[in-house]
């Protein structure tokens, strides 16, 4: 039977890095593709006791229906926290759960954009969010990112054109570069998007992970009227197999999104609210996140210093001071194609998962000669043989 | 600030159950008015174990990432029940787990409908399927539903303008009347649908809950090609709260399914799925579904001996074999307004919380005179007194 399915979604392909995350299960493939966080460094033990916990005094609350907005006592801690980091204003913001950052990025489209909306990312940007916003059938366009954020010039110009509905962000380590956007550029971003009338959707999922300089505020830190949607996630610092994520915007968007979350999946699995809860309530999150700052520190520096050692001093690569990955540029020449082949050859003949560049296009026509490697997931000997096998190829088949 | 949202989602507005049941956390109001499933049939001490189990033993899995199809061993579990009850063809369906049934269903229409597309639902028709819809700018057309299913000569006049991509269907103690369709037009509408090339989306939360009466065979289990989308859910036969449904269909409608709820939340919840896998492997089904039924049976027996001694004769109603809901429906002449104030009135100064059937119409202006009682939340107690209300509420607001 042949099904014709809806232009929306028609021309949209699964992600490449699921795909190679799949190619990962064989248990011989060193990954360093994935966007997973530190397995050491997530709190499995105090979970466990907490879950423990949860079903022994509250089964009813965790096994039953909950509302869409999400578990209260987690959304006023989710509340409390945003309110003391300058990001939650109850003047005119509200906060709700939702199911990974994820949802609360691809509803922030669906409330906002009607097909052939223009919506502005960063080039290149996190695959999920870019298939996301293809899923609405908007009119992406790129902006260029350098290593201090988006070109402002280019952003301005692409405002100018009035159609512009969503300018979607990840101004601290972003996926795939690890870059980070300077404080300049974000009242910039911000100042240009209040004059052309345009949403900012600022995604936060790294923000924590801060190891080496300093904090730089939010985009939503500049807020005051409720132009900017701020999304925000526990996958990274308690667990991502638990799906909470939360999104703070203004009353109004965050309705629209209410209902499109009803429609969509309820609510988030009760269980996994209650555990962020009670994670909150009982252990010193700041604390946590000192611990797990060491351990990205460790693994930045270690995978630094080893594509240092190893990889041909033509490949130009971010140092980022947190997040999950580095991003590795090929010098000029080299195309897209050479790049997928060496990804391919990589995985299949030498059992080491990268993720190629392109995979974070816009179009498929976008050239892209570098490729993403997270220093997060893998074991230290693991990373070190990783870093290593790749070195070793890429003199092979980028000679000089 | 003021916004513009998408036209799809501009009017679309928060399910009026669930502000209801935002109502009914006042610990004094009986609700009659959820969906949930009877907190006493829902093995949670099982599920608790097994929870323990699963955290000692395989934290690693259920805490990281997992792939977007769903957690393998219960998918591979899924698919062996629904292959025994000849719903799963392996040669050309598969099946993915989903976050819930709703996801399922609000999935199937973003990859199958273009906005303006033809969606029939029967008529009334579960709010959230109805929002789900709705919120991808479909033409919903509503088919009127009779004791035994569909209109099927209302349906052909529908089918026949050619425009209708999907028909949505709860054949199964339908929410919200509790009605079952029979054989006969199962096997109309799959036939017409395959005359008219229409998708059929078959939802089944309750096909399992059946205490009195023969059971009948499902529309996917007429498929031969792959036109019957099918979906299923654990959460009323183990809890909602753990979000996990299943959708089965063929692979080319599936595949892009996958796309979709990759972009919507990467994946569903690990421990949620590892717990339905565990209790699959660990239980018997069929003995947990035979204790189920009994407390279901017993709790609709007593709501319809209460109605029969309380309401007035003219309140005609529904008597389900199976499933959560009875449908009651008050004479000619009642008003949609009337039927909301009789609700309003009965929860905000009796405390007894049901849903009126203006609630699961197409159209604002399509007029209902009937409301919808949930048998399976309340206590025996307070469903008695709950009956015993509103029948003194009906014979003073509804003098025969």
């Amino acid at each position: 039977m042949e099904f014709r399915f809806s232009e929306k979604v028609a021309y949209l392909q699964a992600s490449q890095i699921r795909e190679i995350l799949k190619y990962s299960a064989d248990p011989a493939v060193i990954s360093l593709a994935a966007g997973s966080p530190a397995p050491e460094a997530l709190p499995a033990k105090e979970l466990e006791e907490l879950s423990g916990e949860i079903l022994a005094e509250e089964p009813g609350i965790a096994f039953q229906y909950g509302v869409t907005e999400g578990y209260t006592p987690l959304r006023d801690e989710v509340k409390k926290i945003l309110a003391k980091r300058g990001i939650y204003n109850p003047e005119y913001d509200d906060v709700i759960i939702t199911s990974g950052a994820q949802q609360a990025n691809e509803l922030s489209a669906k409330v906002l954009c009607n097909e052939g909306d223009t919506l502005l990312t960063e080039k290149p940007c996190f695959i999920g969010s870019l298939n996301a916003f293809k899923s609405y059938h908007v009119d992406l366009k790129g902006i260029t990112l350098e290593e201090d954020g988006i070109n402002i010039a280019e952003l301005e110009e692409a405002l100018k054109t009035g159609s512009v509905r969503l300018v979607y962000l990840i101004p601290n380590f972003q996926n795939p570069t690890g870059n980070t956007m300077s404080w300049e550029k974000r009242v910039q971003a911000f100042e240009l998007c209040k004059k052309y009338n345009a949403i900012i959707l600022e995604d936060n999922p790294y923000g924590d992970l801060r190891f080496a300089g300093e904090d730089i505020k939010c985009i939503k830190n500049l807020d005051t009227e409720g132009r900017v949607i701020y999304s925000g996630t526990f996958s990274k610092i308690l667990s991502p197999g638990i799906r909470v994520g939360y999104v703070c915007a203004h009353k109004d968007i965050i309705q629209k999104i209410v209902v499109c979350k009803q429609v969509a999946d309820v609510h988030t699995t009760m269980w996994s609210q209650m555990l962020c809860y009670r994670f909150l309530k009982k252990y010193d999150l700041d604390e946590h996140l000192t611990k797990m700052r060491k351990v990205y520190e460790h693994k930045t520096g270690l995978m630094l210093s080893e594509i240092e050692k190893n990889f041909p001093k033509t490949v130009e690569y971010t140092k980022p001071q947190g997040g999950l990955f580095i991003w590795c540029t090929l010098p000029e020449g080299v195309t897209t194609q050479q790049m997928i082949d060496f990804c391919t050859t990589a995985v299949r003949d030498y059992k080491v998962a990268i993720v190629p560049g392109s995979a974070f296009s816009i179009k498929e026509s976008d050239e892209c000669r570098s490729f993403r490697l997270n220093f997060s997931t893998p074991t230290d000997a693991n990373m070190v043989k990783g870093i290593q096998i790749l070195g070793k190829l890429l003199n092979e088949m980028f000679p000089g």
